[in-house]
């Protein structure tokens, strides 16, 4: 491009390149850098890989399926969604939902625009709140919704109580809101009382309720899941992904629960056939294995919990995590202290409020490279 | 549902369910119905599985990604990219675009569909012409975007001149015109000079020209695909698919080539790992399988030329086919002949103008089942 401000026939064509919406002029794509280090710690991945067993399984369930690629696949996905309903009825300990209750798509990135497109749109507001997930506001603009903010709680608690929540909805009578339980990049899961007052209070003005349980799995003994207080709440969806617990990130696959009649209505606007036969396979596949899965995140739970007390005992501000990272504040400055982590192969991110970093809980090699990193990098 | 007319609590749970955007209520989602029938002439999918030798080689790629699937996968595709780059030189006989023209998608929906969001939205304007592809206009509703139509020409030939596209393009003044060559479901291909003249009418007004191209390998000789005028438009984009050449319609790859400006204005309102690292592994291995699967092409070109052959020599009206599918006018009412040729365990596509049915070409067991089931289902 840079040949074409001195070159008069290529400045001739870039002028009569087409032009996009303007509100995206200048945009860049979303994405944290994807760097090669040797402790990547910075987007709350699964440190684990598949097992030899289960890649067996998936390459398994991929040749069955790869005999029928010619065809479309199943446009409802039907098996994968009676897989994950018999999943949700184990882990979160309610009563298996109907298949009609449950959803799929290509991660929870396009669940969420999806819900997005199906009750948000022109004219139409949804609410969140900060700190948050950074492709919150990129759903709405690319649905043309609203998207409004009020503030979590004071540092380090991050908390929300049914008072903020209602005092926003009362001051921006939003078509939908976001909670996150936990929250990321706090951590911070929600106390069910939350959940249920803002369901109650949208109820009158038929606004979606959308509680982001990505990391539920990893939340801590005692903190429940929203799926337990839905069946009270037609308007509540719950939200979660494969990509932490399961441990299949680069295999995309979202899903949410919610009533029957909301599922229908993401269903007209989702693209026909979104799904690929081979998702569908794959997931099936890592369903199947839950129990070794869910074991990795006992493991990681340990982790996160000693990680917690380590960085409390060294005098950093943490906020309290039921996800599979941790925020911390730094004694330096975050960006200094990012790039000498950085510098010793240890690859965090820096979101949250200014000061805090989040370090995302790794394999036990993992987590004892970033705290030896940290002595270095961030000296007390 | 039905119960809660009746259940006074019900009732009251279902009022408060949340609204879906008002244009959303009582639309159905998009789909033909999937039958169980034994020749599936419906959809224009690849009547050939893949063969043993590629469901291997797609089984030993997805083994080999699955060991790193709990890691996010490469967000810009590069590797799979560069492939497809490769395949549209030999392809189409141009100069190997570079990899920052090309992008890939869960199919070509969400290329359209992205390309809108970018291009297309609340007070802009996309040009079709029919009968068209049914989805259009849902890639427009869900963007936002105005979509407004002329019409090609009459059967059979359903031609589409470049005076009937400028007279649109001035009517309308639209921001996005989308062609297609072929086109579905009359299967008609362009003339490069009809592209041409669409390019040059949108460049002053900075529209984007999409050229659909998700039939192109089954073009007739002679026939060339928009890709050759490409580098004398950059307001050009080419939009392609490995569902039907590539016999691959399950595991949902679409492509486009655009100017590298058009690409990265296409990347910013792409959700972030929107292409798993399955899906990405999986194409790769059909690509490297072209020589395999493009012979299958060939096959299908021949079987369509006779059967249009065959159903001309019927008496049949038969739009002239540059796809893998045709469009003919039946004698009898076509609902009762789609009726009878699903009773002969035949199922077609009742699409196009009244009168008409879509057929798409088979192996040669199908289309031959195909033929002796009209015979009784439309008799002369």
């Amino acid at each position: 491009m840079e040949d074409m401000s001195v070159n008069p026939a290529a400045t001739t064509a870039a002028t009569s390149l087409p032009a996009p919406r303007a509100d995206l002029v200048g945009a860049e794509p979303y994405g944290a850098p994807q760097l090669p280090v040797t402790h990547a710690l910075n987007v709350n991945e699964n440190p684990f890989g598949p097992s030899a067993a289960l890649a067996d399984d998936i390459a398994a369930a991929v040749r069955e399926a790869a005999l029928g690629l010619n065809r479309y696949p199943d446009r409802e996905a039907i098996a994968l969604r009676e897989d994950l309903a018999s999943y949700l009825a184990h882990e979160a300990g309610i009563d298996r939902p109907p298949v009609e209750s449950v959803w799929a798509a290509n991660g929870s990135n396009e669940i969420m625009h999806q819900l997005l497109l199906a009750y948000g749109g022109p004219g139409r507001t949804a609410l969140g709140f900060t700190p948050h997930y950074s492709m919150y506001p990129e759903y709405a603009r690319d649905t043309y919704t609203d998207w409004v903010t009020a503030s979590r709680g004071p540092a380090p608690d991050f908390a929300l109580t049914a008072q903020d929540v209602l005092a926003a909805i009362e001051q921006h009578r939003p078509d939908v809101v976001v909670l996150t339980s936990p929250n990321n990049p706090t951590g911070t899961a929600l106390e069910l009382e939350v959940v249920e007052a803002a369901a109650r209070a949208l109820a009158p003005t038929r606004g979606l309720l959308v509680v982001d349980e990505a990391y539920s799995e990893f939340r801590r003994d005692g903190v429940a899941s929203a799926l337990t207080v839905q069946g009270d709440h037609p308007g509540l969806v719950v939200t979660r992904t494969m990509s932490k617990a399961f441990a299949l990130a680069g295999a995309r696959l979202g899903y949410l629960v919610a009533h029957p009649a909301i599922v229908d209505a993401v269903r007209v606007v989702r693209l026909p056939y979104h799904l690929s036969a081979v998702t569908q396979a794959v997931a099936r596949a890592a369903l199947a294995h839950r129990e070794e899965l869910l074991g990795q995140v006992a493991l990681l739970r340990s982790e996160r919990d000693a990680l917690a007390t380590h960085l409390g005992e060294r005098g950093h501000e943490v906020a309290a995590s039921d996800a599979n990272f941790i925020l911390f504040r730094t004694f330096a400055d975050r960006s200094a202290v990012f790039e000498a982590l950085l510098a010793r192969d240890v690859l965090v991110r820096a979101v949250g409020p200014e000061g805090w970093l989040r370090v995302s809980i790794g394999t036990p090699e993992d987590n004892a490279a970033f705290r030896t990193a940290l002595e270095e990098a961030d000296p007390r």
